[in-house]
């Protein structure tokens, strides 16, 4: 008999194959008393290395086969491995408490990880994930059992596992391994993310899989659904066969669409652009027809190291990512960090409500020797490329003349200088506070264009933190307070001449690219993976036609409305 | 030599006397140690309990002259004296590590007080404030030293002190006092808000004025501007002597408007009511000739008890409210609590962003147990007086459908008991989130008043916690983005014969007061002191020459172009 379980659907595509059930070895771990504590102090230090050596040799493969920010991961847990405090407080439990290294590193990583985990925050819940990764990692050095390996695995298989860690999913073999489907996670979570960088599809949060599924049996995985079939009937097989046709039928069509402009049916030109976090992810974003980068977020330039990037560091990127992109637009987004983004050698106050903190463009108008660094590494790399400079979470005019103003005095010393600086910097800002949506007409006077961040902007004018699961619910991009705000600032730009894009994930979104059509939108900027699908999806749209629908849809009450109407009114492209 | 000190004025009016420098005495605090550890605990015991009669004393005393929700703040010291967590842990350590009582306790709590001022939020930061007070009274009586008794002092004088207790001040004699500055606190600190509603004049947070000023100097108070002299010169006096007399005029002149009617100069009606926490601040609210309740925070009712209140003490509660204001307007606003905002008994995740949290409608419409029984209750008060429910933190107008059918479903079922409920009950909701603002047109077809809640609507609207200090000049009431979120509101409701009020701190703000008037705000609900200021200042403005320059006011840029032009238009009324 098949079974159907409903997941989350988090990598598109069609797999189906035999299952391979991937468990962690059960680490029994026992308190044993010992009396050489130096010894045991060495043994457990030997297990850190042991680990560290194999995190860099996972961390080459991860960096060449995935690209530098899913490397990212594992110089994360390198660092874990590093940290003093986490491995002082081991050492000093064996030492204090006369107790075995395994049971003293369980002991300490299980404190940490409860601790990050109760702090019901999707960031920190991923440190917990990393050290609870890294902990097992050294325990089963010191135990001396085999740690699970995936990348052994040599036919063709669909990987069913409790979840899966960043270093299980860096081995996977992209050759053998067709889909997989874990009991836990979100659409969010490291193993989602990398599936889709992966192009492997897959289904996570399916709470019970790994007790259903058995080693060999058949699966079905639906990354278009979030549905899995266990055991699927001849007739189950045939239709998804047919479904998985259909889909890579699509994806080569898709294909077709790289070198392509993006035009409505009625011929008008968008630009679809793509949302970047390293140099490397360039490539990703050419392969996909990208027409520009809409953001490139720079933090993560800041983040996993020991100190600020220099100006050269920085200068560097940016003119690799310019070089790159060919005189293609590449809006590059200054510092956002602060509030939940922590920085180890920024050192900020805790607060009791970070994401209405101290951060961003807040913290680079007072930290201006970090602002100003940067600022002139960008103002260099403007002349390797079409640049546009971007500052986040500009809340009054004042901030924004200020940064504005600071950019020129920078600018105007390189200059005398007799440092090259492009003359063509357009220099626009995040909306993405309510009150800039609200005084658009005012702000288009004096930007060069807006890219409206939609992540942002719902969570603040709904007032609902959308990683807090009780008030998720709110987290509504189709509510049409958002669709709202969404169209005053499109309306006072285009007033003024500007430009207006979008760079949260309701600019990538089926439901909302029809919507946002109607309304104006000239660029929308996502992941590169969604690129192709949303050119395709436009092709078969009028933005004559849907704008002729905005003014009934502001007028809606509710989200299911919204939904509704959209539903009839185009035809479901995607899925 | 006189010397001017500046600082935040927190209480109106001018004070000119004596300085008396209110000093703790000196608590040396030595580690001894100690055999008899059950003979220790006993001593400690009995200082808990001598510092235990000591605050039900001043707690009667504050009752009586302060109210009922200031005598609270002694109510939480006694529970501090009554935690078993604070007290088990000092008893423990004088067991463990067999010290003597005070040096545990001063242990004890410097961790509580440390743990607590980290927390960088008012709220906790209060909660450090409480145990540094209990904490000195306990200790005292260890050491036998005098506690400070500003209820000694038998002449007219200034207080002079680093900061005021809760307890110094409750203990103040009005008829010798004639005010106080502190080094510390601002206008929120408890000590203002108790300076306020004890009429003293008072500055805080000058931050030297203790290592300025000296016992029996001369010392002026201007708690108007905030600005203090030291030594005045016979003619700083003689001046302060003028604005004394003139601001004694003044508040003779609002006493002759207790029971007027507010009015504009151009004769217009708009109410002012009052914001209350507690049955008993409605003779405050008479007496300072309020025509309405514009908001009665029910949280109180939840706060400071060991589980929920039942229907029937809130019932009675309502109940009381309603029959003292005798028909006149009363907006009881349902339960908003969460977030910051805990109750002991009602066991909350903990939250990243508690703000942007699971609190208010949101909660109630998950635990509809509580919401229920506070429904009924209300729905029985109603027929007592001239009740109108209000639900807070509304976001979307599916909340908003579901709490009014609630509401609907369990008035029907009072009916059909045959229990008296009014037919006459209006039913609105705070516009504090800015969805609602910016969805105001469809919300005013379903309400039947809206209350704008500003302190929130700041918040969100500029994504910036006031309470944090990196971010609170973004705290910006007159921006031109609050103003134009106000406009919305008011016109979409007036498009619909619906009424507004306005219940954040901005409603009694001075500058504010001419904008809302010209904005057409129907009721301003503010502190019960604050109305006769206000409608003194409202009889010599015009609403329709106020409204004639709102198109300009909403076009400007900056906050600070708008208080500019609106001191440029009124006379100052006030100070």
């Amino acid at each position: 008999m098949s079974e159907k379980i409903k997941g989350i659907a988090a990598s598109s595509g069609i797999a189906i194959g035999k299952a391979f059930i991937l468990k962690d070895p059960e680490l029994k771990i026992e308190i044993k008393k010992i009396t050489d504590t130096k010894q045991e102090i060495g043994r457990f230090q030997s297990a850190v290395d042991q680990s560290k050596v194999e995190l860099e040799a996972i961390k080459v493969k991860a960096d060449a086969e995935l690209g530098k920010d899913k490397a990212e991961i594992f110089a994360a847990h390198l660092l874990v491995l590093s940290d003093p405090e986490l491995i002082g407080a081991v050492t000093q439990k064996i030492e204090n408490e006369q107790i075995c290294a395994e049971a003293a590193m369980d002991d300490v990583s299980s404190m940490y990880i409860s601790m990050f985990e109760n702090m019901d925050n999707e960031y920190m819940k991923e440190r917990a994930a990393d050290i609870r990764d890294v902990s097992k990692r050294v325990i089963s050095h010191l135990l001396g059992v085999q740690f699970s390996n995936p990348a052994s695995i040599t036919e063709e298989v669909v990987i069913v596992a409790h979840d899966l860690t960043p270093s299980d999913t860096a081995q996977l073999n992209k050759q053998f391994v067709k889909g997989f489907v874990t009991d836990i996670g979100g659409r969010t979570s490291h193993s989602a993310i990398m599936s889709r960088s992966m192009e492997i599809p897959a289904v996570v949060g399916t709470k019970a899989v790994t007790e259903k599924a058995e080693s060999g049996m058949q699966i079905i995985i639906d990354g278009l659904s979030g549905e899995i079939i266990l055991n699927p009937s001849v007739e189950e097989i045939s239709a998804y066969q047919q479904k998985q046709a259909n889909y890579e039928e699509k994806k080569e069509e898709w294909k077709k669409l790289v070198n392509e402009k993006t035009m409505t049916k009625d011929n008008q030109h968008v630009e679809l652009a793509a949302n970047i976090g390293n140099p490397d992810d360039i490539d990703g974003v050419l392969n996909n027809g990208g027409e520009g980068v809409g953001l490139y977020r720079t933090e993560f330039l800041y983040m996993g190291r020991d100190n600020f990037p220099t100006e050269d560091e920085q200068f560097e990127a940016y003119k690799k990512v310019l070089e790159k992109m060919e005189g293609k637009p590449v809006v590059i987004r200054t510092l956002d960090i602060g509030g939940d983004k922590e920085l180890p050698y920024l050192d900020l106050p805790k607060e009791l409500n970070p994401f209405l903190g101290f951060r961003a463009i807040r913290l680079c108008l007072e930290r201006q020797d970090i602002f100003r660094t940067q600022l002139r590494a960008l103002l260099r790399a403007s002349a390797y490329g079409n640049l546009k400079i971007m500052f986040p979470m500009i809340a009054t005019l004042d901030e924004f003349r200020q940064a504005k103003s600071i950019l020129n005095e920078e600018k105007e010393q390189l200059v005398g200088q007799g440092v090259g600086v492009s003359d063509q910097i357009e220099v626009g800002m995040m909306v993405e506070i309510p009150s800039t949506a609200v005084m658009a007409d005012r702000f288009a006077k004096e930007v060069d264009f807006f890219s409206i961040g939609t992540n942002d902007l719902i969570q603040y004018t709904m007032a609902a933190d959308r990683m807090n699961q009780h008030v998720s619910y709110l987290y509504q991009p189709y509510n049409p307070a958002i669709l709202r705000l969404v169209n005053m600032v499109i309306q006072a730009a285009h007033k003024e001449g500007k430009w207006v894009g979008m760079c949260g994930e309701m600019a990538g979104d089926e439901i909302a690219i029809p919507i946002l059509l109607g309304l104006g939108l000239d660029e929308f900027s996502m992941s590169a993976t969604s690129i192709l699908p949303a050119r395709s999806q436009i092709a078969k749209l009028s933005k004559e036609e849907l704008a002729g629908h905005i003014d009934e849809i502001l007028a809606m009450d509710t989200v299911d409305e919204v939904i509704g109407f959209v539903r009839g009114l185009t035809p479901k492209t995607c899925g």
